[in-house]
């Protein structure tokens, strides 16, 4: 693979191989150049006309009509390109053009990038930063609008280049480098993507002032000249993104003040060009005492910011991460997500497999995302206008590392666009594009990706039993990695009985839910089987609703998942994919499979030695 | 402490202020200035006078004789200098000089240092590297002489400078960067230092020759000439130390080659310079499966060895770590320490604190060598020619970053030379020349440095429970840290048990120990409890000799480790010492204690979690 380059990946564009030219300015011109490269490639096909941008429309918005011989385009400034593309992918799988007016679910479709100018990524399984290296900005021009296509044509509209961990001299993005940081974005803007930077809340400071107090007017006013620096330069910039108290970044309680009172002095630094000040949600205590059995870390950000909801500017978006935790295999929402009732708010989501698969084992998130999305529930959805993923993308020639984790990237597009889509519906149009496969192979993968959430949870953390991870690079069984840390991620397993207790009676997670969901997740007997143990302090010897024990259970998934993952691993050899794709994603499989089987024996194990109790089927367990 | 320099940190040379010149050439010159520079600062003092070099004498040995208003040395090469810094401690003392004949127990003093030529220092907790830095020599060579000097004054005489873990560019250390190699020598030559490289077996290779197999004549021949051009310019270049077949490290098995023949291959190169092969004994399966209960890593040395007894050249020296496994804090002595009857062997300490508290924790090693040399036996020890330890070195100010662990290094220096030593003895010496302290206070820190090992083993690994630290940095417990790793360190403990059968019963390592030691170690009955674990999986109900039980012992144990080091902080407040060593000590001590209440914790909390059984005396343990 090392010879090969992105050209030989253009993944779900490889019916599109001409890259459209530098030069251009605007969506618009990209649209008009991909329906022309189509018309020249394809003489036969239905010509796609755009009408040039609708005033009236919404931005995103885009109007398909088939009319003869011709699909008709009409789109606001950054719809005309989406219905371009979607009329091209359309036409691709020789499917009728979906006639109509098309506007997605979210404005704001981000998706975020923890490169760090040295060119590494952290939590990055594709390879080195794809534009930095060496303290500086360094990619292909060429590449970075491949980038750019990819991300328009499944929807996504800002790209937030740096680390949330803003570290030197990333700083400067918003300084000596802004520079660069305008170059890129001019790359990326005919493709209707809007360049988003993460900044270090304490950057006034750095820079020589005494103090960064949100509530100081030097301050404030620093920022706002810094605003309007970077605007002269790149009229259409996002935002900011902000991680701020939290895991040792700076912010605003340094300085005796609220999160809203930060967030809102950037928020009007940035008001007047239209930018959005994005304020990570995800804070809580990382330097916990493990002794300590009253503070219990998924308790904290409702804890922190309810209490704000209703104090943030509306230039202010929240954003929080999926689960109360922090991107496990299963969490349940965040309780969040479901009351800042007068607070923007986004949900972030994380195609890098931190800890799923590290996109050496096989994790196709659609699934998860649909269950997040209807928790959330389709009201509360309606008043987002934002969603955030964290980026799974990397210099691998194949941009994700494994070429099926290309689909989550794909996904996540769909998904910010219509949060309504169907799992199977948004995998099924990706192996479309990206493989043209027979119908039966079509059906084959979907089937192997469908399966390999539930799959990787067994093995790795059923029934809510999250953070049994080699600390540090979360990948691999540790079943006391976290237990002893300063991370607040416990399982608190004892000879006879794991887990904490979350409800009303122990640390009143449950507490954060509203009804009836609250009384659900309180009983043991409502709560659902795949959060038993994030609710739950039980006994091994607890009944399921099935009948088996919560030992057995936990024994069966291990061993079912290792299973499950050889029957995963035949379905694989039975795909006929290019070589490349096939050969990658045979070789990850193999990890897969190991890694796997140390889930499964490492779990086990720990739990046999800790309980005493057989498998009730005789199978193997290392003693 | 960032502001000064070694020059502030004389350690126990204090009383010698005067740096001896460049342009010294032997020891010889060196002594002649010494015993100068100190008439010229001290009118009063006895005049020490140095008789040339004696031809009679051994390289090493020297005669001190006082005379009227004079000390007469004697001596060899070296030990005219020996007898020189010996006068002078007597006299800073204001001790009588130590009349008569004085010689080393062993004749090859080694100081092995594991610094990479890129700074750092594996297992390295005093700074960065003395002399490498950015992947070349990077040295003040006024801090090479006074380390010369510091090694001088307590006998060491063979100084490895580079990691046993040969990275590159280190491997052209006898290649491109020979010269930069001598350079080095020639300012440590005064000294009576003798250079020693550690090199990769597998360099021949990496020069282009298809084979570095030790029976292919070319092989030999290119490690003959590369001795020949590296004696050109190092004449009293002491040899190589090799790690093969070691973690990864290349070696003979490679080419179907035993070790006798990889070693003595490289000993015929360096036979007609008098250089050694210092060939480490460091060989185990570093992968090993878990779920394996067959391999037991301590065996293996053995196993490996034993059959080779006979067959090593007499230039090559087995250098075997003091036990069987790596360094722990207490092992029972390595069995090829005891039956290697017909192979030179050196025994190796670290002085580096990986296990033992990593130069933060206070870890005084005379009373661990006490035991080590002990059971190896006098006569034994009698017919071993060379000792080795891994240094504590760095680039702090204070050389060795703890104050107090600089008594390691000199310690070490006087146990090479005379192994029958007693630990409270030597600790007083240095601390009398450090500190010159009124005598109450020398007590008082000997006691502190005394009861040091007994407090950290109580806390980190009693009854010779090993290997429950964090993986990779080694700091601080982890109970299953290494519990599922390829490492072969397994405690196995479960609900009523703890520890692997090394018994005849289990993987019979107590069948590699000569009777009766064997039988001893095989009853748990006899076996000293310092051992138990280390040999026996008992259950926690175990009746210790005291009549306590195994989950009581370690229960007290881990409790009393932590008071014991509130009692030394105490005694360490009541120390006169020098401000900056104060602090340093203060600064130090504080983190253990922090360090030795997190193992107290865990550990017990992990032993609760499992067993279930209480603290008799109803201390406080986490659940």
């Amino acid at each position: 693979m090392k010879t090969e380059s992105w050209r030989d990946h253009p993944l779900w564009l490889k019916e599109l191989p001409d890259l459209p030219p530098a030069g251009l300015i605007t969506p618009y011109d990209t649209a008009l150049f991909e329906a022309e490269a189509n018309i020249r490639r394809h003489k036969n096909r239905e010509r796609i006309r755009v009408l040039p941008v609708s005033e009236e429309m919404p931005e995103d918005a885009y109007y398909l009509e088939s009319r003869g011989q011709e699909t008709i385009v009409r789109g606001g400034f950054r719809g005309v390109l989406y219905g371009v593309y979607a009329a091209l992918q359309d036409q691709i799988l020789q499917q009728p053009v979906q006639e109509g007016l098309h506007k997605p679910g979210f404005s704001l479709r981000m998706l975020e990038c923890w490169d760090n100018m040295d060119g590494s990524v952290e939590r990055g399984y594709a390879g080195r930063s794809i534009w930095f290296d060496q303290d500086a900005f360094c990619y292909e021009p060429d590449r970075i609008r491949q980038l750019g296509r990819l991300l328009a044509s499944t929807g996504i509209n800002i790209l937030c280049i740096n680390n949330v961990n803003v570290h030197a001299p990333a700083q400067q993005l918003i300084g000596s480098l802004t520079k660069g940081a305008a170059d890129f974005a001019e790359i990326l803007r005919p493709f209707g993507v809007r360049l988003m930077l993460s900044v270090d809340f304490s950057m006034p400071m750095q820079e020589g002032l005494p103090t960064a107090d949100p509530l100081d007017p030097e301050t404030a006013l620093w920022w706002k000249k810094t605003a309007e620096r970077i605007y002269s330069v790149i009229p259409d910039f996002a935002g900011f993104l902000v991680k701020a108290d939290s895991e040792h970044r700076p912010g605003p309680e340094a300085f005796g003040r609220t999160h809203a009172q930060g967030a809102n002095m950037l928020a009007d630094a940035l008001a007047p060009y239209g930018g959005y000040v994005i304020w990570r949600a995800f804070v809580y205590n990382c330097m916990q005492d493990w002794r300590d059995t009253e503070t219990d870390r998924p308790c904290a950000a409702y804890g922190l910011y309810h209490p704000l909801d209703g104090s943030f500017s509306d230039r202010v978006i929240l954003q929080i991460k999926y689960g109360p935790f922090d991107f496990q295999v299963r969490e349940p929402v965040s309780p969040l997500l479901l009351d800042m009732m007068h607070t923007e708010t986004a949900v972030e989501l994380q195609l890098a497999q931190e800890y799923t698969g590290q996109q050496i084992d096989l994790f196709a998130m659609p699934p998860l995302w649909r269950e997040i999305f209807d928790q959330i529930g389709p009201d509360r959805i309606q008043r987002m206008h934002a969603v955030a993923a964290v980026s799974n993308l990397g210099r691998d020639s194949n941009w994700t590392g494994h070429p099926f984790a290309a689909l989550n990237l794909y996904a996540f597009g769909r998904y910010a666009w219509d949060p309504d889509s169907d799992p199977a519906e948004v995998i099924t149009r990706w192996i479309e594009l990206t493989y043209l496969p027979e119908k039966d192979d079509a059906a084959k993968l979907l089937r192997l990706l469908l399966m390999s959430r539930q799959v990787y949870e067994k093995y790795t953390a059923p029934l809510g039993l999250c953070w049994m991870v080699n600390p540090g690079d979360h990948y691999g069984p540790n079943p006391l990695g976290y237990e002893f840390a300063a991370w607040g991620t416990y399982n608190r397993a004892g000879r006879d009985a794991v887990g904490i207790d979350r409800t009303a009676k122990g640390t009143n997670l449950t507490g954060q839910y509203p009804s009836p969901i609250q009384e659900i997740y309180d009983d043991p007997q409502t709560c659902p089987d795949q959060l038993l143990l994030f609710f739950h302090r039980l006994p091994y010897t607890f009944r399921m609703k099935d009948g088996r024990t919560l030992i057995q259970r936990i024994y069966d998934d291990h061993f079912e998942g290792y299973e499950e993952v050889l029957q995963m691993q035949k379905m694989l050899e039975e795909l006929p994919l290019p070589e490349t794709d096939r050969e990658e994603a045979r070789i990850r499989m193999e990890r897969q499979r190991i890694n796997a089987r140390e889930w499964r024996d490492v779990i086990n194990t720990f739990f046999f030695r800790l309980s005493g109790i057989q498998d009730a089927k005789g199978r193997k367990i290392y003693e």
